[in-house]
C-alpha cells in the first residue's frame, strides 16, 4: 500500500555501505529439487537431534515454564553457561568459568558484538585469506580497515606476521576445519600465532564452530588455551545441536565478557530463555556422548564420498586441486587462474548445479578462480552426479 | 584463571561511552522475597499462555522439525509474517503485507536495527520527555544527538513541534500506554503528529508493545495507519505471548524493511525458526481471542488495585500526583520537586520496596522527582502493603 509514495529515511553511513545481495537470489535457485547444491553451509539434516530437542523443550515448558517464558539475564541462563564452561574445560582443554561465558544468538551475533565492542570506523582487523564471508558481513557493519595475514599451507603462516599487525584491534582466525577452506592450523602454528599476538600486541578472535565435527581425530588444542589473556573464543550450538535454536557463545576474560554482555543487553536484551534451558538440558543429558559420534560418522561419510568423486571425476590439470579436510563441512577447490567462478555461475545454473564463488571470501584482493563446496547437505546418492556436473562445467570452461 | 593478567582489547568509542550499570544491582535485590518490587517491567506471570506455548512447540517439533531446527531466512518465517500482516490489517486497522514485516528478537532488536540503519554518530533523534530507557540504551550504541519533543498532557504536544525537528532521522514515539508514563496519545494528537512529520520531513518510529493490553476500550488508530509513507512501526510478542521466546516485529514500507533485513542478517542471521513457527501456530490457533481478554482482565484488576491503593494511601500534597493509565503496565508518579528519587533508593531498600527512579527515562535534562511504578508482577494481596511502604517512605522524605 505504501510503495507508491517513495520517501525513504536517510540512511546511516553503515547502511549506505551495504552492497546489494547478489548471492541470495542465486542460492535461492538451489531449492529447486532438480538442482544439486554445494552452496549453502547448512548442517546435515540427518545429524539434527530432533527427538532430544523436542523432549527437552517439552520438559522445560512443563517444569520451568515461568522461567523459560520470562525475560532472561543478558549474559545467559546459568545452567547453559555452566554446561559451556564444563565442556570447554573438560572436552576442549580450555579452563573456563561460567562468568567467562556469554550466550549469544549463534556465533554470528558474537562476531557482531566483538566488532561493536572493539572497532571504530577505520580500525584495523587482521583476517585470513580467504576468510568467512559472514564474519566480513558482520564486521563491515562497523566499517573497519582490513589487513590480510600471510597465507600458509594450513591457512596461515604465523611466523610471517610482521609489524603491520601491531596494535590491530584483533586477528580473526578460523583455526579448525575453516570456512571456506576446510583447513586446520596445527599445534605449532597455533603456538606461533599466540607468540606473535603477544609480541605484536594484538588480540585473537578464535572462531571455532566446527571443532567437534572431526572425522578421525580431535583437532589440536584451542588458541584460547595457549593465550587465554588475549583470546576471545567463539563457538556455536548450530552444528552440534541445531541452527534453528540460534544459540552460540563467547568465552574470554570476565572483564571482556562484561563489556560484551552490556552491548548484548542493549541490542537484544537476551537470547531466548526457553531455547537456552532446552539446550542446557540436552547437553547435561549425556546425549552428546552418543550423538556426536553419530554426527561425526555422517560427516566423514559425506566427506569421503565427495573426495572420492572429485578424485575420480575432476579433470587432470596442474592448476586444479582441492583441500582434504579432516573435519567440518567444506572443501576449497582451486581452478586455473583464467577462470572466474562467479562469471561461471550462469552456466552452472544451466547445468543445475550450485556452489559459492570463492571471491566472496576475501576482505581484499579476491582470487576469482576458487570455489567453496559444502557437501554435507547433498544426499550421498547424488554426490557423484553433482561432482560430474561440476566437472563437466569446468571442462567446458577450459575447452577440454 | 585469566583475571590475573589484566590486558584488555582497545574499546570502540561506543563501548567506551557505555556507563556502568547502576540500576541492575539495585533491581537484583527485588528477587529477595521480603521485597515488594514495582521495579522491573515484566509481564504478569499469570498471563503467560504456558500450555499453548508448550503444545505449539511440541507440534512444530513433531511436524516440521527439519524446518524448525534449520537456519531461517533473515526476514522471518512466512507463516509468522502472514500472521503479523493479518493482525495489523484486521485488528489494528493498518494495512500490511508480509513483505512489509521483519521478525526481530523482541522489539529491543527493532530499536537497535533502526538506529544502525538510520543514525550516524551525532545524527538527531527526536524523543519524548520522558521516554523508554531501553530505547535510549539501544540508540546510544549509535551515539546520536537527542532533541526533546514538547511535552503535553498525554505525553506529547505535536502542534508545538517546530523547526528544531526538521530533517531529524526519526521521532521515537510511544503512543499507547507509554513506558514509563502509561499515557496514551489521542487520535487528534496522532493526526497532528503525522502532519508535523510531513511538513517538517521527519520519520516516525512508532513503538507499540502495549497496545493490546487495554483495560476497557481499544486505543486509537496506529500512527502508521495515519502516515504509512513515513512510519516504521514496532511491536512485540513479549506482552501478548511471552518475553522468553524473544520475538518482536517491525512493519513499514517494503523498501525500508529490505534494508533492516540486510542488517539483521549480518548481525544475527535470523531469529530462531522454532520460536517463530511455534508463535505462528499459537496466533493462528485462535487462542488470542480467548487469551487476550483474560490478560486484559488481569491487567485491569492489577491497575485498579494499584490506583485505589495510591488514592487511599498516598500523602495529600499539591505536588504529588500520578497518571491513570487505561492499559499497559506502568504508572508515573510525580513527587515534590525537592525529592531525588534515585537518592531515595537507599531508604526504599531499607523499607523493602523497589521502584525505578524517573531520571533514567530522560535523554536530556532529567527530572529527578519522578518514579515509574510497574504493578502487574506484584501479587494483588501485596499491592496495598507495597503502596503503604512507598507512602511511608515519601512521608519520611517530606518530614510529614
Amino acid at each position: 500500500m505504501t510503495e507508491n509514495i517513495q520517501t525513504m529515511p536517510r540512511l546511516s553511513l553503515t547502511a549506505q555501505s551495504i552492497p546489494d545481495d547478489i548471492l541470495g537470489p542465486i542460492l535461492a535457485e538451489g531449492t529447486d529439487p532438480s538442482f544439486i547444491s554445494f552452496g549453502g553451509g547448512l548442517p546435515c539434516p540427518e545429524g539434527l537431534p530432533v527427538e532430544a530437542m523436542r523432549k527437552a523443550c517439552d520438559e522445560v515448558l512443563r517444569s520451568s515454564a515461568q522461567r523459560a517464558l520470562q525475560y532472561s539475564g543478558p549474559q545467559g541462563e546459568i545452567e547453559l553457561r555452566e554446561a559451556v564452561a564444563r565442556y570447554e574445560t573438560e572436552q576442549r582443554g580450555t579452563p573456563t568459568t561460567p562468568d567467562e561465558v556469554l550466550i549469544t544468538s549463534g556465533s554470528q551475533q558474537g562476531l557482531d558484538l566483538c566488532a561493536r565492542a572493539f572497532c571504530d570506523p577505520g580500525s584495523r582487523i587482521l583476517v585470513q585469506r580467504p576468510t568467512y564471508i559472514g564474519a566480513l558481513e558482520a564486521f563491515n557493519l562497523s566499517r573497519p580497515a582490513y589487513v590480510e595475514l600471510p597465507e600458509g599451507p594450513d591457512g596461515l603462516e604465523p611466523e610471517a606476521i610482521g609489524e603491520e599487525a601491531r596494535g590491530a584491534r584483533f586477528a580473526y582466525i578460523l583455526p579448525t576445519f575453516s570456512n571456506p577452506t576446510g583447513r586446520t592450523l596445527g599445534r605449532a602454528a597455533r603456538e606461533a600465532l599466540a607468540e606473535r599476538a603477544r609480541s605484536l600486541d594484538f588480540w585473537i578472535l578464535e572462531d571455532d564452530p566446527y571443532g567437534e565435527l572431526w572425522y578421525r581425530k580431535a583437532p589440536p588444542c584451542t588458541i584460547r588455551s595457549l593465550a587465554p589473556e588475549r583470546t576471545i573464543r567463539m563457538s556455536s550450538f548450530s552444528k552440534i545441536l541445531a541452527p534453528g535454536i540460534r544459540l552460540g557463545y563467547i568465552t574470554g576474560p570476565a572483564r571482556v565478557i562484561r563489556i560484551l554482555t552490556l552491548i548484548q543487553s542493549f541490542a537484544v536484551l537476551s537470547t531466548p530463555a526457553v531455547n537456552q534451558l532446552a539446550a542446557a538440558r540436552v547437553l547435561s543429558s549425556g546425549l552428546m556422548e552418543t550423538h556426536l559420534p553419530e554426527v561425526r560418522a555422517i560427516y566423514r561419510e559425506h566427506a569421503e564420498a565427495m573426495l572420492s568423486a572429485l578424485e575420480e571425476l575432476m579433470p587432470r590439470h596442474p592448476e586444479i586441486h582441492w583441500t582434504h579436510p579432516e573435519g567440518g563441512m567444506f572443501i576449497w577447490l582451486h581452478l586455473p587462474k583464467q577462470l572466474d567462478t562467479f562469471a561461471m555461475m550462469q552456466r552452472a545454473i544451466e547445468k543445475k548445479i550450485l556452489y559459492l564463488p570463492g571471491q566472496f571470501f576475501y576482505a581484499l584482493r579476491p582470487d576469482v578462480n576458487c570455489i567453496r563446496l559444502a557437501f554435507v547437505t547433498v544426499r550421498k546418492d547424488l554426490m557423484r552426479e553433482g561432482v560430474k556436473r561440476l566437472s563437466s562445467l569446468i571442462r567446458d570452461e577450459l575447452h577440454l
